[in-house]
């Protein structure tokens, strides 16, 4: 008996919504975002009356932990926006609630991707006595739970790390983003960064990529970029002698981006128009395609994935293991594309771990330091199959 | 002894101001904007108390007339924004004072740039025996002169008109537009149109391009958009088979607008924005470079004419008159680039020949109406050389 609140009502927390809804481990479901009517109509989706609805400001601690002594849930799943990470967390430890999450915590006013301010929670979940799960979407997430169970099973030493992501999927529009358009945004526009011989090689953004073939897919131009697990995975893993994350891009998605920032409206700061404070790329948020709007016309699929080198029994070796997810597919089964599907999935599942048992914990953890056997278990049975390769030419 | 009035107090509006409290046919100078802050600025740059100053809401006809009522202008200079033409024409009826202006009047919800909206003021102006001269900047303004004056001089017929707009400075910008964006996006990105045989044919945005040669220059691509003064020359000398408007753009340019489209900031319906009506377009506007702000660093040329195919004593000739006019020059006069300098000399020059009585008459009128000699023969002292030459090849 568990019972499960849902935080956010985009296209992730449409999935995450359905999967836990579906799964008889929780005994009670919420759905709970800054606009009710966007819950309710997820929830009418689902049908009867499994998924219960709420409003609630998750900026707003007091807001949260009232809601929180209302529906008592034993683990929140935070699919808001990741500038709400810290105050979701900090009603967790106020309520006796615990927490997973799927993208870190970032300041609304710098384009800044780090656990150091969730790690910084540390103590407060462990004297609690309650888990914190960080990071458990697809990439933030799988990927690390990828490479713990390369880790675990393939390798005494992973020297060389390769996160791929691939989104080869075609939505028929000029320009539009895959999840919140200024968190996208933010993340792809920031300067490149990678690990390596211990230290942090910064680049020029977009300065590193080269073609790579993604299965079924082909070849994609793709390019290094700083993503959030990096930092955990070379923490955890102290062997690794590299590790980069690499992710597609079309031509036209990079002019668009280049031109956006040009002409000022990717500026995180506010400017003043008619005496209001406005953040340039919140407005742009606005003008662009509804990333739900996206799925009915996705076709194609994302392709992410681990390519690995290192050490087994002193023999080098080389490993990919990856997932690959048709948007058409994810659309037919969820109402969303792949994107949020393999997002949402994931947080479910991680949900899912905790409330058996099985991810437990008194403190703040990324995912790669609980087993990763149960949870790729019934990866595939829910929807995200993978598929391993030995011995292969990783490119990288 | 005239007073004249001018509204607006942009790069445009500058010039104006420079101009007009430089020419001691005018007795008394006003400047006024929604904004008095800026029409004090330009006026202490004058320096002594030439020129007055004063704020207005150039939407609003009662606020206008308290204006016109207080300061007695006979003639306003209108330079603020084409939305607001009929509103000042209409305030101009109602005190019985006489109207310039350099930009077509353009509803704010639509992109349409056509004279019906003012020609339909001709009987109005005429029963109060009030002149109201349309369109009097460089182009429309000096193009509609070049080509009256190679009428009256040079032409028994003019079959073939292709005014060429070549603006080769560089600002050293990403991205900036060189007046109002917001009218400079609306202009450029609509389709293109030009006159033939009797008929208006429609293009899509920058279908026709060719490279053409610009005195001092060199070769830029060019490309036919509809600009207004297409309209009023193909009625005043009917004997034009067809009539064509060429302007260059860099490839940067092009692909800056074909995403400011595609991601909709040039949307010109509003958006609802934190419940806030917005028009992205006007977001826009705010985020990107002041096009005033733009002079210190512009280099390069601008070199805008007429080419002319026609008729002289029974045998066809070829011509081309254009002015050529230097970014840093223009900007060591009057602090503004080009671009403004260009369109402000004209209309100063305009007002100046309705003060000497030249160019008078009651109702409304496109510049080409008029003499163009005494006009042409100031052109060139007042900053703006131009040069004719004959049987060449018009490229076009």
């Amino acid at each position: 008996m568990c019972k499960a609140l849902i935080i956010g009502a985009g296209g992730v927390g449409t999935v995450v919504a359905q999967k836990i809804a579906a799964n008889p481990i929780f005994s009670d479901v919420m759905l709970a975002s800054r606009t009710k009517a966007k819950c309710d109509a997820i929830a009418a989706a689902i049908g009867g009356d499994r998924v219960k609805t709420a409003q609630v400001d998750a900026d707003n601690v007091a807001d949260l932990c009232e809601l929180f002594r209302a529906f008592k849930p034993d683990i929140v799943v935070n699919v808001a926006l990741p500038y709400q990470d810290l105050t979701i967390m900090d009603a967790c430890l106020e309520c006796g609630v615990n927490y997973l999450d799927t993208a870190n915590y970032e300041p609304k006013d710098e384009a800044h991707f780090e656990y150091s301010w969730q790690w910084a929670y540390q103590e407060r979940f462990k004297e609690k006595g309650l888990t914190a799960i960080l990071g458990c979407g697809f990439d933030p997430g799988v990927t690390a739970i990828f490479t713990a169970y390369a880790a675990k099973h393939h390798f005494d030493e992973i020297h060389y790390l390769d996160i791929v992501d691939c989104n080869a999927g075609n939505h028929g529009m000029a320009f539009a983003t895959n999840f919140n358009p200024e968190i996208n945004i933010r993340e792809v526009t920031q300067k490149g960064r990678y690990y390596e011989n211990g230290k942090w090689v910064v680049t020029e953004p977009h300065e590193i990529h080269k073609p790579l073939h993604y299965p079924e897919i082909g070849e994609r131009e793709s390019y290094v970029i700083y993503h959030e697990e990096l930092e955990s995975l070379v923490k955890n893993y102290p062997t690794i002698k590299r590790a980069r994350f690499w992710m597609t891009f079309g031509q036209e998605y990079l002019t668009h981006l280049r031109v956006i920032q040009n002409i000022g409206m990717a500026r995180i700061d506010p400017i003043i128009y008619n005496g209001v404070e406005i953040v340039p790329i919140q407005f742009l948020k606005a003008v662009l395609p509804d990333p739900k709007s996206l799925g009915a016309n996705y076709h194609g699929q994302t392709s992410i994935g681990c390519r690995i080198r290192g050490i087994k029994d002193g023999k080098e070796r080389t490993y990919y293991i990856y997932n690959n997810c048709d948007h058409e597919k994810a659309f037919q089964e969820t109402g969303t594309q792949a994107v949020s599907f393999t997002t949402g999935v994931p947080a479910a599942l991680g949900a899912s771990m905790w409330a058996k048992g099985l991810w437990r914990g008194a403190g703040v953890f990324n995912v790669e330091e609980f087993d990763p056997d149960p949870f790729l278990a019934e990866l595939g049975p829910q929807g995200l199959p993978w598929v391993e390769k030995f011995d292969v030419d990783l490119e990288v």
